[in-house]
């Protein structure tokens, strides 16, 4: 969106400070509120750290998909991963919580694999490399732990042939001024990029095709990717389908500077092929919301809100109460930022190790896992 | 094109009397000359008629594609059709041609079936109906006789795994602006036909890519369709391929009123599926060049040059020689038009109760002439 707020969110740039309050009335979605949260957790038992702590925070009809699901009807799930670099922790965590609710859910996972973008967005890499890049990021999210007989992996150059039809039923209702208005593209944009939307809303509707009737489709995926949805939404139902319904995360904050956590910055993300060691010495060397000064951090406490330290323990190896007592004693000064940074590199270390071991295993599970053309 | 010429040549639209000169002038293509005509001789032996009478009339390249095929390199030739309805008899004269083609030049010919393209482009079309179509085509161009060894017809829903890829890095390079200068794109087009021109320019390279080195690709097609091609050889070389050759035909004028024999007017063509009888009463019916009155035919001549009875019979089924000798006759006023329509007749239901005969026997060759997967 436009970054008349100091922040801009697109499915290409995330940058700035930013404001997810007023991005959610700007995107015109629905924040997942407390009533919501009670009717998810009489499904699922308990609530995932990411909804209790609002990484995932807002939606498009998650409450029709808990309706279908409700009447037994079956809803499948749909996310993806453009194929430009490696893997880190920021693209890790909706998987994890795609995980979760497909565990919950019992629900069939399609996760597509957008290498046709990548190429077509980045002047300079062939299509090799980002063919290369395709098949280490598909190791990364087989060894998230999905379900092999219910996760489904579409590469868009390898199975375009059950995505074009689809596609072209979509690009024929979606004009240029829309997508002009929606993604900002211009007279100088390639056709490519200007036709790719219409490739990434066809798996919401491959479902209904493959069980062949109307079938619900809920999507987690960071707020970036909305625009793609809510053009799709626009028209799913003139074309017969359900609109795909969506729950989206936050981005996780990056080492460095703030924004979220960039491949194009690597010093200021955790790589899923970083050794142990990179794990420990990126974090040593993370920006914090500490003082410049011991004194100082004493005296003033530090801002547990921008510091990315914080944030990683809370979303990902700390219970909420353990969390919320330690953002007191470090807004108090009880803190120093190498005790946090202590507190992460051990957990971050461990679950990096593991899952780099899965991340192996995974070599073997490739064929099982991408969809049968 | 424009028209401002009081004619219009679009891929989309061909309408008013068309000055075949100012046409290549503006589409900056060559026409064919006598050079030319002998250099083909040269191989071929004969020249066909469609030379000849110079109903292909202009040309991009075809003298390198010479050059290439005399130094020994193989050469693919390609065309292709958009399956909107059935096959007239102004379909099937450039595929006649196209048929020399491959026996002189022993060539390889790639047939492309643009079914996506006539569904974005036909808001009330269904798919299921352009694949019927699509169906009835194949049979046509069946029957024409192409080799079956050195024949494949790329159906693009159906191949476009073989397509897309190559599309992609076609779009990658083509800008709204200039689909927007080359083919009238508004704001309003859709983002599938935005998007189309890369993949009708996709089979271009394909014969590079399936023989695994540069390979020339010469595309017989009316001149409608001129466009696609100049988008296409623009950035050829930058892809590392050859720029495709072309040659290009004029349009076969309806029965009715002047302009191309058109599916939209059922009763200006004649179709591969129409009855003896009523090609027989078609023809009867046709628009001529004549005169209100014998009296005044008699007195003053008929003018063959606007005459769809005089192109029929010149283009298909006389020889040069006795069709000059009816010129020469029909200006003076030696003929009268029912004589002309008798004469056209008898070889025009001769040769589609023969088609219909060769059409029936393809539909046990269709697996044999579609690209394999």
């Amino acid at each position: 969106m436009s970054d008349k707020d100091g922040f801009k969110v697109t499915p290409w740039a995330v940058e700035g400070e930013i404001d997810y309050d007023k991005l959610v009335q700007e995107f015109g979605t629905q924040l997942i509120n407390d009533e919501l949260l009670a009717r998810i957790k009489r499904h699922t038992g308990d609530l995932h750290s990411m909804l209790k702590l609002k990484y995932f925070f807002s939606h498009r009809d998650f409450d029709w998909i808990l309706d279908k699901y409700e009447k037994g009807e079956e809803f499948y799930l749909y996310t993806g991963r453009g194929p430009s670099g490696s893997i880190h922790l920021g693209h890790l965590m909706p998987w994890i919580f795609t995980k979760y609710l497909q565990d919950k859910f019992d629900a069939k996972l399609l996760f597509q694999i957008t290498d046709d973008e990548k190429f077509l967005y980045h002047d300079s890499m062939s299509m090799d490399e980002i063919s290369q890049h395709a098949y280490e990021n598909i190791l990364d999210i087989i060894a998230v732990g999905f379900d092999p007989e219910k996760t489904k992996i579409l590469i868009d150059t390898k199975h375009i042939k059950h995505l074009y039809p689809i596609a072209i039923e979509i690009a024929k209702r979606i004009t240029f001024s829309t997508v002009k208005a929606v993604f900002g593209f211009q007279n100088s944009t390639n056709i490519g990029m200007i036709s790719f939307p219409a490739i990434q809303a066809a798996p919401c509707f491959l479902p209904s095709k493959i069980e062949g009737r109307q079938t619900p489709c809920l999507i987690p995926a960071a707020i970036d990717q909305d625009p793609y949805w809510r053009v799709t939404r626009d028209i799913a139902e003139k074309m017969g389908y359900y609109k795909p319904a969506q729950i989206h995360s936050k981005f996780l904050p990056g080492l460095g500077t703030r924004g979220k956590m960039s491949s194009s910055q690597p010093e200021t993300a955790i790589f899923t092929t970083d050794d142990p060691e990179l794990v420990e010495q990126k974090i040593s060397n993370s920006f914090t919301g500490g003082q410049p000064t011991e004194e100082l951090q004493r005296k003033l406490g530090a801002n547990a809100d921008i510091c990315p330290v914080f944030w990683y323990l809370r979303y990902m190896f700390e219970e909420e109460k353990s969390s919320n007592e330690r953002y007191v004693k470090c807004k108090s000064g009880g803190l120093l930022c190498h005790e946090c940074k202590h507190d992460l590199i051990g957990p971050a270390k461990s679950y990096m190790i593991e899952f780099k071991r899965k991340r192996e295993q995974a070599k073997n599970l490739v064929d099982k896992f991408i969809f049968e053309d």
